[in-house]
Protein backbone atom coordinates (compact mmCIF):
# COMPACT_ATOMS: atom_id res chain seq x y z
CA UNK A 1 0.00 0.00 0.00
CA UNK A 2 1.88 3.29 -1.04
CA UNK A 3 0.33 6.13 0.24
CA UNK A 4 1.59 9.37 -1.58
CA UNK A 5 -0.15 13.04 -1.17
CA UNK A 6 -0.96 13.39 -4.95
CA UNK A 7 -2.94 10.30 -5.05
CA UNK A 8 -3.58 6.55 -4.68
CA UNK A 9 -6.29 4.94 -6.53
CA UNK A 10 -7.20 2.52 -4.64
CA UNK A 11 -8.15 3.61 -1.40
CA UNK A 12 -10.69 5.77 -3.33
CA UNK A 13 -13.66 3.74 -2.37
CA UNK A 14 -14.90 6.23 0.38
CA UNK A 15 -16.49 9.53 -1.32
CA UNK A 16 -16.08 12.39 1.07
CA UNK A 17 -18.36 14.18 2.11
CA UNK A 18 -17.58 17.81 0.66
CA UNK A 19 -15.64 16.32 -2.64
CA UNK A 20 -14.26 18.64 -5.06
CA UNK A 21 -14.82 18.43 -8.98
CA UNK A 22 -12.10 17.46 -10.50
CA UNK A 23 -9.91 20.00 -12.36
CA UNK A 24 -6.62 19.71 -14.38
CA UNK A 25 -3.38 19.55 -13.33
CA UNK A 26 -0.04 21.13 -14.45
CA UNK A 27 0.54 17.90 -16.11
CA UNK A 28 -2.66 17.93 -17.63
CA UNK A 29 -2.20 21.46 -19.00
CA UNK A 30 1.62 20.88 -19.91
CA UNK A 31 0.59 17.67 -21.84
CA UNK A 32 -2.45 19.63 -23.99
CA UNK A 33 0.05 22.78 -24.47
CA UNK A 34 1.24 24.00 -27.93
CA UNK A 35 4.14 24.38 -29.51
CA UNK A 36 4.36 27.72 -29.98
CA UNK A 37 3.68 27.90 -25.76
CA UNK A 38 7.11 27.48 -25.32
CA UNK A 39 10.28 29.47 -26.03
CA UNK A 40 13.86 28.21 -26.56
CA UNK A 41 16.21 29.22 -23.91
CA UNK A 42 18.63 32.12 -25.79
CA UNK A 43 22.71 30.67 -25.69
CA UNK A 44 23.70 34.54 -24.52
CA UNK A 45 21.34 34.16 -21.64
CA UNK A 46 22.07 30.69 -20.17
CA UNK A 47 25.01 29.66 -18.05
CA UNK A 48 26.03 25.99 -17.63
CA UNK A 49 27.86 25.57 -14.05
CA UNK A 50 29.52 22.25 -14.34
CA UNK A 51 29.68 20.48 -11.60
CA UNK A 52 31.41 16.87 -10.92
CA UNK A 53 27.50 15.18 -10.69
CA UNK A 54 26.35 17.49 -13.15
CA UNK A 55 25.27 20.35 -15.46
CA UNK A 56 22.98 23.34 -13.73
CA UNK A 57 21.83 24.98 -16.25
CA UNK A 58 20.75 28.81 -15.31
CA UNK A 59 18.36 31.46 -17.38
CA UNK A 60 19.79 35.15 -17.32
CA UNK A 61 16.80 37.70 -17.18
CA UNK A 62 19.27 40.66 -18.60
CA UNK A 63 15.47 42.61 -18.50
CA UNK A 64 16.60 43.11 -14.57
CA UNK A 65 20.57 43.17 -14.45
CA UNK A 66 21.98 44.27 -17.51
CA UNK A 67 25.28 45.57 -16.30
CA UNK A 68 25.77 42.87 -13.79
CA UNK A 69 24.84 39.82 -16.59
CA UNK A 70 27.34 41.78 -18.99
CA UNK A 71 29.95 41.88 -16.41
CA UNK A 72 29.26 38.19 -15.74
CA UNK A 73 29.49 37.19 -19.19
CA UNK A 74 32.53 38.67 -19.35
CA UNK A 75 33.84 36.46 -16.44
CA UNK A 76 32.76 33.22 -17.45
CA UNK A 77 34.38 33.66 -21.06
CA UNK A 78 37.32 34.58 -19.34
CA UNK A 79 36.71 31.45 -17.46
CA UNK A 80 36.62 33.33 -14.22
CA UNK A 81 34.92 31.04 -12.99
CA UNK A 82 36.11 27.81 -13.78
CA UNK A 83 38.34 25.44 -10.78
CA UNK A 84 36.72 27.68 -7.79
CA UNK A 85 34.27 26.30 -5.73
CA UNK A 86 30.80 26.00 -3.90
CA UNK A 87 31.61 27.45 -0.70
CA UNK A 88 28.26 27.78 1.12
CA UNK A 89 24.95 25.74 1.74
CA UNK A 90 23.07 27.20 4.70
CA UNK A 91 20.35 24.72 5.34
CA UNK A 92 16.42 26.17 4.21
CA UNK A 93 18.42 29.37 2.41
CA UNK A 94 20.84 29.47 -0.42
CA UNK A 95 24.22 27.48 -2.08
CA UNK A 96 27.00 30.38 -3.17
CA UNK A 97 29.88 29.87 -5.33
CA UNK A 98 33.38 31.87 -5.37
CA UNK A 99 36.79 31.85 -4.65
CA UNK A 100 37.39 29.85 -1.46
CA UNK A 101 41.00 31.50 -1.35
CA UNK A 102 40.65 34.25 0.94
CA UNK A 103 44.21 35.47 0.96
CA UNK A 104 45.32 35.11 -2.88
CA UNK A 105 41.86 35.58 -4.66
CA UNK A 106 42.09 35.32 -8.26
CA UNK A 107 41.98 38.52 -10.40
CA UNK A 108 39.78 39.47 -13.01
CA UNK A 109 41.07 40.23 -16.30
CA UNK A 110 38.46 42.69 -18.43
CA UNK A 111 35.61 42.33 -16.09
CA UNK A 112 34.62 44.96 -13.87
CA UNK A 113 35.05 45.14 -9.87
CA UNK A 114 32.35 47.57 -8.99
CA UNK A 115 28.89 47.14 -10.81
CA UNK A 116 26.17 49.69 -9.82
CA UNK A 117 23.52 47.91 -7.82
CA UNK A 118 20.51 46.51 -9.72
CA UNK A 119 17.91 45.78 -7.15
CA UNK A 120 15.31 47.39 -8.73
CA UNK A 121 14.41 48.54 -12.49
CA UNK A 122 11.97 50.78 -14.10
CA UNK A 123 9.22 49.61 -14.55
CA UNK A 124 9.32 50.00 -18.72
CA UNK A 125 12.20 47.68 -18.75
CA UNK A 126 9.95 44.80 -18.41
CA UNK A 127 7.23 44.93 -21.11
CA UNK A 128 6.49 41.47 -20.28
CA UNK A 129 4.78 40.94 -16.69
CA UNK A 130 1.50 39.08 -16.58
CA UNK A 131 0.11 40.12 -13.08
CA UNK A 132 -1.85 37.72 -10.74
CA UNK A 133 -4.65 38.98 -9.02
CA UNK A 134 -3.18 37.41 -5.67
CA UNK A 135 -2.36 40.03 -3.00
CA UNK A 136 1.08 39.41 -1.55
CA UNK A 137 2.92 40.44 1.57
CA UNK A 138 6.36 41.15 0.67
CA UNK A 139 4.94 43.42 -3.17
CA UNK A 140 2.12 45.78 -3.89
CA UNK A 141 2.24 43.68 -7.20
CA UNK A 142 3.83 39.87 -8.47
CA UNK A 143 3.20 37.95 -11.45
CA UNK A 144 5.84 36.83 -13.99
CA UNK A 145 7.79 38.31 -16.53
CA UNK A 146 8.90 35.93 -19.40
CA UNK A 147 9.90 33.14 -17.36
CA UNK A 148 10.58 34.72 -14.29
CA UNK A 149 8.37 35.13 -10.80
CA UNK A 150 8.74 39.32 -10.55
CA UNK A 151 7.22 41.49 -8.41
CA UNK A 152 6.46 45.71 -8.92
CA UNK A 153 5.58 48.81 -7.19
CA UNK A 154 3.46 51.23 -9.73
CA UNK A 155 3.69 53.88 -6.90
CA UNK A 156 7.54 54.09 -7.27
CA UNK A 157 7.71 52.79 -10.85
CA UNK A 158 9.97 50.19 -10.13
CA UNK A 159 10.24 46.03 -10.27
CA UNK A 160 12.23 43.54 -9.27
CA UNK A 161 13.04 39.55 -9.39
CA UNK A 162 11.53 37.67 -6.67
CA UNK A 163 13.94 35.63 -4.26
CA UNK A 164 12.06 32.17 -4.91
CA UNK A 165 12.64 28.83 -4.98
CA UNK A 166 15.92 28.08 -7.81
CA UNK A 167 16.41 32.07 -8.23
CA UNK A 168 19.75 33.06 -8.58
CA UNK A 169 21.70 36.55 -6.81
CA UNK A 170 24.37 38.33 -6.38
CA UNK A 171 26.55 38.35 -3.33
CA UNK A 172 27.50 41.72 -2.21
CA UNK A 173 29.04 43.19 1.26
CA UNK A 174 27.42 46.53 2.96
CA UNK A 175 28.34 48.03 0.05
CA UNK A 176 25.01 48.08 -2.57
CA UNK A 177 28.05 48.62 -5.43
CA UNK A 178 29.49 45.45 -4.68
CA UNK A 179 27.64 43.08 -5.86
CA UNK A 180 30.21 42.21 -9.18
CA UNK A 181 28.69 38.60 -10.36
CA UNK A 182 32.25 36.94 -8.71
CA UNK A 183 30.11 35.46 -5.99
CA UNK A 184 26.42 34.04 -7.20
CA UNK A 185 23.92 32.36 -5.10
CA UNK A 186 20.77 30.28 -5.65
CA UNK A 187 17.89 29.55 -3.27
CA UNK A 188 17.20 26.00 -2.45
CA UNK A 189 14.73 27.12 0.81
CA UNK A 190 11.67 29.12 1.55
CA UNK A 191 11.85 32.22 -0.92
CA UNK A 192 13.73 34.79 1.63
CA UNK A 193 11.70 37.83 -0.22
CA UNK A 194 13.16 39.75 2.49
CA UNK A 195 15.97 39.66 -0.02
CA UNK A 196 14.12 41.55 -2.53
CA UNK A 197 14.76 44.89 -3.73
CA UNK A 198 17.81 44.54 -1.42
CA UNK A 199 20.46 42.36 -3.58
CA UNK A 200 20.92 42.15 -7.33
CA UNK A 201 19.08 38.76 -9.00
CA UNK A 202 20.01 38.05 -12.30
CA UNK A 203 18.62 34.94 -13.34
CA UNK A 204 16.68 31.50 -12.48
CA UNK A 205 18.14 27.43 -12.10
CA UNK A 206 15.94 26.25 -14.81
CA UNK A 207 17.07 22.59 -14.86
CA UNK A 208 19.68 20.55 -12.27
CA UNK A 209 18.62 21.88 -8.87
CA UNK A 210 19.00 18.80 -6.94
CA UNK A 211 22.59 19.12 -7.96
CA UNK A 212 22.83 22.03 -5.41
CA UNK A 213 20.12 21.51 -3.43
CA UNK A 214 21.27 18.27 -1.66
CA UNK A 215 24.79 19.83 -1.22
CA UNK A 216 25.80 19.01 2.38
CA UNK A 217 25.17 21.98 4.43
CA UNK A 218 27.44 23.69 6.95
CA UNK A 219 26.67 24.24 10.40
CA UNK A 220 28.98 27.15 10.26
CA UNK A 221 27.89 31.19 10.37
CA UNK A 222 25.93 31.53 7.54
CA UNK A 223 26.42 28.13 5.98
CA UNK A 224 29.91 28.76 4.65
CA UNK A 225 32.24 25.71 4.26
CA UNK A 226 34.95 25.77 7.67
CA UNK A 227 36.58 22.72 6.17
CA UNK A 228 38.00 23.09 2.24
CA UNK A 229 36.91 19.31 1.82
CA UNK A 230 33.44 20.08 2.38
CA UNK A 231 33.58 22.17 -0.96
CA UNK A 232 31.90 21.09 -4.09
CA UNK A 233 34.63 22.34 -7.31
CA UNK A 234 33.22 23.90 -10.43
CA UNK A 235 34.91 22.09 -13.38
CA UNK A 236 33.36 25.32 -15.73
CA UNK A 237 30.81 27.82 -15.62
CA UNK A 238 29.85 29.05 -19.18
CA UNK A 239 27.69 30.93 -21.30
CA UNK A 240 26.01 27.97 -23.88
CA UNK A 241 26.80 30.77 -26.52
CA UNK A 242 30.79 29.91 -25.51
CA UNK A 243 29.97 26.13 -25.38
CA UNK A 244 29.86 24.42 -28.88
CA UNK A 245 26.31 24.14 -30.16
CA UNK A 246 26.24 19.82 -30.12
CA UNK A 247 27.52 20.58 -26.39
CA UNK A 248 24.14 22.68 -25.06
CA UNK A 249 21.70 21.80 -23.64
CA UNK A 250 18.06 22.18 -25.07
CA UNK A 251 15.24 23.47 -22.74
CA UNK A 252 12.23 25.11 -23.63
CA UNK A 253 10.52 27.26 -20.95
CA UNK A 254 6.29 28.29 -21.36
CA UNK A 255 5.83 31.30 -22.04
CA UNK A 256 4.38 33.30 -18.72
CA UNK A 257 2.68 35.30 -21.31
CA UNK A 258 0.67 32.56 -22.74
CA UNK A 259 -2.87 31.10 -22.33
CA UNK A 260 -1.30 28.09 -20.90
CA UNK A 261 0.54 29.60 -18.66
CA UNK A 262 -2.31 31.09 -17.12
CA UNK A 263 -4.07 27.28 -16.79
CA UNK A 264 -0.54 26.54 -15.20
CA UNK A 265 -1.17 29.34 -12.44
CA UNK A 266 -4.99 28.58 -12.23
CA UNK A 267 -4.55 24.22 -11.79
CA UNK A 268 -2.33 25.14 -8.59
CA UNK A 269 -5.08 27.91 -7.39
CA UNK A 270 -8.02 26.18 -7.65
CA UNK A 271 -7.42 22.53 -6.87
CA UNK A 272 -9.93 19.93 -7.74
CA UNK A 273 -10.93 16.26 -5.96
CA UNK A 274 -10.71 13.45 -5.23
CA UNK A 275 -7.25 14.09 -3.64
CA UNK A 276 -8.08 17.34 -2.23
CA UNK A 277 -10.85 18.09 -0.34
CA UNK A 278 -10.04 21.80 0.49
CA UNK A 279 -8.96 24.00 -2.48
CA UNK A 280 -6.75 27.05 -1.10
CA UNK A 281 -7.87 29.35 -4.01
CA UNK A 282 -4.80 31.39 -3.77
CA UNK A 283 -1.25 30.53 -4.66
CA UNK A 284 1.90 32.09 -3.47
CA UNK A 285 4.05 33.90 -6.44
CA UNK A 286 7.00 31.23 -5.42
CA UNK A 287 4.48 28.18 -5.61
CA UNK A 288 3.57 28.64 -8.98
CA UNK A 289 5.85 26.67 -11.28
CA UNK A 290 7.10 27.57 -14.37
CA UNK A 291 7.63 24.80 -16.79
CA UNK A 292 10.69 23.55 -18.66
CA UNK A 293 11.18 20.89 -20.94
CA UNK A 294 13.80 19.19 -23.32
CA UNK A 295 12.85 20.53 -26.30
CA UNK A 296 12.29 16.94 -29.01
CA UNK B 1 36.95 38.90 -0.09
CA UNK B 2 34.35 37.29 1.26
CA UNK B 3 30.99 38.56 0.28
CA UNK B 4 28.52 37.12 2.46
CA UNK B 5 24.19 37.71 2.46
CA UNK B 6 24.18 38.53 5.92
CA UNK B 7 27.07 41.48 6.41
CA UNK B 8 30.61 41.92 5.26
CA UNK B 9 32.33 44.57 7.39
CA UNK B 10 35.54 44.92 5.35
CA UNK B 11 33.19 46.55 2.25
CA UNK B 12 31.21 48.96 4.61
CA UNK B 13 33.20 51.53 3.76
CA UNK B 14 30.88 53.56 1.24
CA UNK B 15 27.56 54.71 3.17
CA UNK B 16 24.23 54.27 1.05
CA UNK B 17 21.97 57.24 0.79
CA UNK B 18 18.88 55.37 1.89
CA UNK B 19 20.47 53.61 5.33
CA UNK B 20 18.45 52.46 7.36
CA UNK B 21 19.41 51.88 11.39
CA UNK B 22 20.80 48.82 13.20
CA UNK B 23 18.18 46.73 14.45
CA UNK B 24 18.39 43.33 16.72
CA UNK B 25 19.14 40.52 15.01
CA UNK B 26 17.57 37.55 15.65
CA UNK B 27 20.87 36.20 16.74
CA UNK B 28 20.71 39.21 19.24
CA UNK B 29 17.09 38.51 20.89
CA UNK B 30 17.97 35.14 21.51
CA UNK B 31 21.21 36.09 23.47
CA UNK B 32 19.38 38.63 25.24
CA UNK B 33 16.36 36.29 26.01
CA UNK B 34 15.57 34.56 29.52
CA UNK B 35 15.58 30.73 30.91
CA UNK B 36 11.93 30.87 31.28
CA UNK B 37 11.08 32.37 27.83
CA UNK B 38 12.17 28.54 26.90
CA UNK B 39 10.08 25.16 27.49
CA UNK B 40 12.38 22.16 27.53
CA UNK B 41 10.71 19.11 24.38
CA UNK B 42 8.43 16.91 26.47
CA UNK B 43 9.61 13.29 25.86
CA UNK B 44 6.03 11.73 25.25
CA UNK B 45 5.82 14.53 22.63
CA UNK B 46 8.97 13.94 20.85
CA UNK B 47 9.99 11.15 18.20
CA UNK B 48 13.97 10.84 17.08
CA UNK B 49 14.68 9.03 13.85
CA UNK B 50 17.42 7.60 13.52
CA UNK B 51 18.87 7.45 10.49
CA UNK B 52 22.43 6.33 9.52
CA UNK B 53 23.92 9.84 9.44
CA UNK B 54 22.06 10.46 12.87
CA UNK B 55 19.01 11.62 14.73
CA UNK B 56 16.21 13.48 13.62
CA UNK B 57 13.99 15.60 16.71
CA UNK B 58 10.54 15.88 15.46
CA UNK B 59 8.51 17.41 18.60
CA UNK B 60 4.35 16.10 18.02
CA UNK B 61 2.20 18.69 18.62
CA UNK B 62 -0.98 16.59 20.36
CA UNK B 63 -3.45 19.53 20.74
CA UNK B 64 -3.76 19.50 16.49
CA UNK B 65 -3.76 15.56 16.08
CA UNK B 66 -4.56 14.17 18.76
CA UNK B 67 -5.95 10.64 18.14
CA UNK B 68 -3.26 10.53 14.97
CA UNK B 69 -0.28 11.27 17.80
CA UNK B 70 -1.54 8.46 20.16
CA UNK B 71 -1.12 6.01 16.65
CA UNK B 72 2.11 7.18 16.11
CA UNK B 73 3.10 6.61 19.93
CA UNK B 74 2.07 3.15 19.50
CA UNK B 75 3.15 2.70 16.29
CA UNK B 76 6.89 3.88 17.44
CA UNK B 77 6.64 1.65 20.87
CA UNK B 78 5.77 -1.54 19.37
CA UNK B 79 8.76 -0.70 16.97
CA UNK B 80 6.65 -0.66 13.77
CA UNK B 81 8.87 2.06 11.68
CA UNK B 82 12.07 0.22 12.60
CA UNK B 83 14.27 -1.06 9.47
CA UNK B 84 11.54 0.71 7.04
CA UNK B 85 12.88 3.28 4.81
CA UNK B 86 12.64 6.76 3.65
CA UNK B 87 11.12 6.21 -0.16
CA UNK B 88 10.71 9.31 -1.23
CA UNK B 89 12.47 12.68 -1.72
CA UNK B 90 10.89 14.83 -4.04
CA UNK B 91 12.64 18.34 -4.66
CA UNK B 92 11.23 21.45 -3.25
CA UNK B 93 8.78 19.30 -1.96
CA UNK B 94 8.76 16.45 0.69
CA UNK B 95 10.72 13.37 2.06
CA UNK B 96 8.66 10.96 2.86
CA UNK B 97 9.13 7.07 4.89
CA UNK B 98 7.34 3.95 5.23
CA UNK B 99 7.45 0.71 4.28
CA UNK B 100 9.01 0.01 0.67
CA UNK B 101 7.72 -3.65 0.27
CA UNK B 102 4.14 -2.66 -0.85
CA UNK B 103 3.70 -6.94 -1.61
CA UNK B 104 4.04 -8.00 1.78
CA UNK B 105 3.74 -4.79 4.29
CA UNK B 106 4.50 -5.21 7.91
CA UNK B 107 1.02 -5.53 9.86
CA UNK B 108 -0.08 -3.34 12.56
CA UNK B 109 0.19 -5.23 16.08
CA UNK B 110 -2.33 -2.68 18.40
CA UNK B 111 -1.62 0.73 15.88
CA UNK B 112 -5.30 1.40 14.32
CA UNK B 113 -5.59 1.06 10.26
CA UNK B 114 -7.99 3.81 9.86
CA UNK B 115 -8.02 6.95 12.34
CA UNK B 116 -10.12 9.94 11.40
CA UNK B 117 -9.03 12.83 9.64
CA UNK B 118 -7.65 15.44 11.65
CA UNK B 119 -6.83 18.11 8.99
CA UNK B 120 -8.39 20.86 11.05
CA UNK B 121 -8.90 21.40 15.03
CA UNK B 122 -11.48 23.27 16.80
CA UNK B 123 -9.94 26.90 18.08
CA UNK B 124 -10.70 26.47 21.54
CA UNK B 125 -7.80 22.93 21.31
CA UNK B 126 -5.19 25.42 20.95
CA UNK B 127 -5.35 28.15 23.40
CA UNK B 128 -1.80 29.07 23.20
CA UNK B 129 -2.14 30.87 19.34
CA UNK B 130 -0.37 34.47 19.15
CA UNK B 131 -1.63 35.95 15.97
CA UNK B 132 0.62 38.02 13.59
CA UNK B 133 -0.92 40.63 12.29
CA UNK B 134 0.62 39.74 8.51
CA UNK B 135 -2.14 39.42 6.20
CA UNK B 136 -2.04 35.52 4.95
CA UNK B 137 -2.60 34.43 0.97
CA UNK B 138 -3.69 31.08 2.55
CA UNK B 139 -5.43 31.55 6.13
CA UNK B 140 -7.72 34.28 7.63
CA UNK B 141 -5.01 34.39 10.54
CA UNK B 142 -1.50 32.97 10.89
CA UNK B 143 0.12 32.69 13.94
CA UNK B 144 2.40 30.67 15.99
CA UNK B 145 0.82 27.76 18.83
CA UNK B 146 3.14 26.67 21.33
CA UNK B 147 6.35 26.53 19.16
CA UNK B 148 4.28 25.80 15.67
CA UNK B 149 3.12 27.37 12.92
CA UNK B 150 -0.56 28.00 12.73
CA UNK B 151 -3.60 29.23 10.95
CA UNK B 152 -7.41 29.83 11.68
CA UNK B 153 -10.44 30.73 9.94
CA UNK B 154 -12.44 32.35 13.36
CA UNK B 155 -15.93 31.96 11.08
CA UNK B 156 -15.80 28.57 10.77
CA UNK B 157 -13.88 28.05 14.45
CA UNK B 158 -11.01 26.13 12.78
CA UNK B 159 -7.67 25.71 13.37
CA UNK B 160 -4.78 24.19 11.77
CA UNK B 161 -1.24 23.57 11.34
CA UNK B 162 0.61 24.99 8.64
CA UNK B 163 3.19 23.28 6.36
CA UNK B 164 6.11 25.27 6.77
CA UNK B 165 9.68 23.87 5.91
CA UNK B 166 10.30 21.27 8.79
CA UNK B 167 6.87 20.43 9.26
CA UNK B 168 5.47 16.71 9.66
CA UNK B 169 2.48 15.48 8.01
CA UNK B 170 0.47 12.27 7.58
CA UNK B 171 0.33 11.29 4.13
CA UNK B 172 -3.61 9.87 2.85
CA UNK B 173 -5.04 8.23 0.18
CA UNK B 174 -7.70 9.87 -1.57
CA UNK B 175 -9.90 8.27 1.52
CA UNK B 176 -9.12 11.15 4.38
CA UNK B 177 -9.17 8.61 7.10
CA UNK B 178 -7.14 6.56 4.97
CA UNK B 179 -3.64 8.36 6.87
CA UNK B 180 -2.88 6.57 10.09
CA UNK B 181 0.89 7.35 10.37
CA UNK B 182 2.65 4.06 8.70
CA UNK B 183 3.81 6.73 6.36
CA UNK B 184 4.92 10.13 7.63
CA UNK B 185 6.39 12.48 5.17
CA UNK B 186 8.86 16.15 6.06
CA UNK B 187 8.45 19.34 3.92
CA UNK B 188 11.52 20.03 2.67
CA UNK B 189 10.79 22.70 0.13
CA UNK B 190 8.84 26.12 -0.49
CA UNK B 191 5.87 25.79 2.09
CA UNK B 192 3.30 23.74 0.13
CA UNK B 193 0.33 25.60 1.88
CA UNK B 194 -2.05 24.05 -0.31
CA UNK B 195 -1.87 21.05 1.54
CA UNK B 196 -3.31 23.22 4.80
CA UNK B 197 -6.53 21.21 5.70
CA UNK B 198 -6.15 18.66 3.18
CA UNK B 199 -3.83 16.89 5.61
CA UNK B 200 -3.24 15.97 9.01
CA UNK B 201 -0.07 17.52 10.29
CA UNK B 202 1.67 16.12 13.46
CA UNK B 203 4.37 18.07 14.29
CA UNK B 204 8.42 19.83 13.58
CA UNK B 205 11.76 19.06 13.00
CA UNK B 206 13.40 20.82 15.53
CA UNK B 207 17.04 19.28 14.98
CA UNK B 208 18.52 17.42 12.00
CA UNK B 209 16.76 18.83 9.22
CA UNK B 210 19.79 18.92 6.59
CA UNK B 211 19.87 14.89 7.13
CA UNK B 212 16.75 15.25 5.82
CA UNK B 213 16.61 17.76 3.26
CA UNK B 214 20.44 16.60 1.75
CA UNK B 215 18.87 13.39 0.77
CA UNK B 216 19.02 12.39 -2.94
CA UNK B 217 16.01 13.45 -5.04
CA UNK B 218 14.22 11.23 -7.09
CA UNK B 219 13.05 12.16 -10.95
CA UNK B 220 10.36 8.85 -10.95
CA UNK B 221 6.74 10.29 -10.20
CA UNK B 222 6.04 12.15 -7.19
CA UNK B 223 9.82 11.54 -6.31
CA UNK B 224 9.18 8.14 -5.12
CA UNK B 225 13.07 6.24 -5.49
CA UNK B 226 12.36 3.68 -7.94
CA UNK B 227 15.71 1.75 -7.04
CA UNK B 228 15.62 0.09 -3.62
CA UNK B 229 19.62 1.29 -3.19
CA UNK B 230 18.16 4.81 -3.60
CA UNK B 231 16.86 4.17 -0.31
CA UNK B 232 17.81 5.36 2.94
CA UNK B 233 17.32 2.94 6.19
CA UNK B 234 15.63 3.88 9.03
CA UNK B 235 17.75 2.63 12.11
CA UNK B 236 14.42 3.30 14.81
CA UNK B 237 11.91 5.82 15.13
CA UNK B 238 11.46 6.11 19.07
CA UNK B 239 9.01 8.16 20.99
CA UNK B 240 12.02 9.83 23.30
CA UNK B 241 9.67 8.44 27.01
CA UNK B 242 10.90 5.05 25.18
CA UNK B 243 14.54 5.77 25.11
CA UNK B 244 16.75 5.85 27.89
CA UNK B 245 17.01 9.23 29.84
CA UNK B 246 20.89 9.19 29.23
CA UNK B 247 20.18 8.60 25.55
CA UNK B 248 17.93 11.40 25.14
CA UNK B 249 18.54 14.73 23.08
CA UNK B 250 18.41 17.91 25.28
CA UNK B 251 16.49 20.28 23.36
CA UNK B 252 14.38 23.43 24.33
CA UNK B 253 12.30 25.86 22.13
CA UNK B 254 11.56 29.62 22.85
CA UNK B 255 8.02 29.96 24.52
CA UNK B 256 6.49 31.48 21.08
CA UNK B 257 3.81 33.05 23.30
CA UNK B 258 6.74 34.97 25.06
CA UNK B 259 8.18 38.80 24.46
CA UNK B 260 11.00 37.24 23.17
CA UNK B 261 9.71 35.33 20.64
CA UNK B 262 7.39 38.41 19.74
CA UNK B 263 11.17 40.75 19.18
CA UNK B 264 12.34 37.84 17.24
CA UNK B 265 9.24 37.86 15.13
CA UNK B 266 10.12 41.87 15.12
CA UNK B 267 13.71 41.07 14.18
CA UNK B 268 12.81 39.23 10.65
CA UNK B 269 9.91 41.99 9.82
CA UNK B 270 11.44 45.34 10.29
CA UNK B 271 15.06 44.23 9.18
CA UNK B 272 17.86 47.09 10.07
CA UNK B 273 21.30 48.57 8.16
CA UNK B 274 24.09 48.72 7.31
CA UNK B 275 23.24 45.63 5.51
CA UNK B 276 19.69 45.45 4.75
CA UNK B 277 18.67 48.29 1.96
CA UNK B 278 15.31 48.00 1.87
CA UNK B 279 13.11 46.66 5.21
CA UNK B 280 9.94 44.48 3.61
CA UNK B 281 8.34 44.98 7.15
CA UNK B 282 6.52 42.13 6.70
CA UNK B 283 7.22 38.43 7.18
CA UNK B 284 5.79 35.31 6.11
CA UNK B 285 4.38 32.96 8.20
CA UNK B 286 7.12 30.57 7.19
CA UNK B 287 9.80 32.81 7.09
CA UNK B 288 9.56 33.71 10.98
CA UNK B 289 12.13 31.32 12.56
CA UNK B 290 11.24 29.30 15.66
CA UNK B 291 14.73 29.08 17.87
CA UNK B 292 15.81 25.75 19.18
CA UNK B 293 18.61 25.43 21.43
CA UNK B 294 20.42 22.79 22.74
CA UNK B 295 19.78 22.46 26.69
CA UNK B 296 22.96 23.39 28.93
Amino acid sequence: MRLTLIAAAALAAHAYAGELPPRPSVADVVKASKADDWRPLDPRNTLYLELPAGRVVIELAPAFAPATIANIRVLAHEQYYDGLAIIRSQDNFVVQWGDPDEEHPRSFKSAKEKIPAEFTMPIKADPHFVKMPERDGYAPQVGHSDGFPSARDPKSGRTWLAHCYGMVGVARGEDPDSGNGAQLYVVTGQAPRQLDRNITVVGRVVSGMPLLSTLPRSAAPAGFYDKPEQRTPIKTLRLAADVPEAERSKFEVMRTESASYAKVVDAVRHRGGPWTKYSPDYVDLCNAPIPVREAK
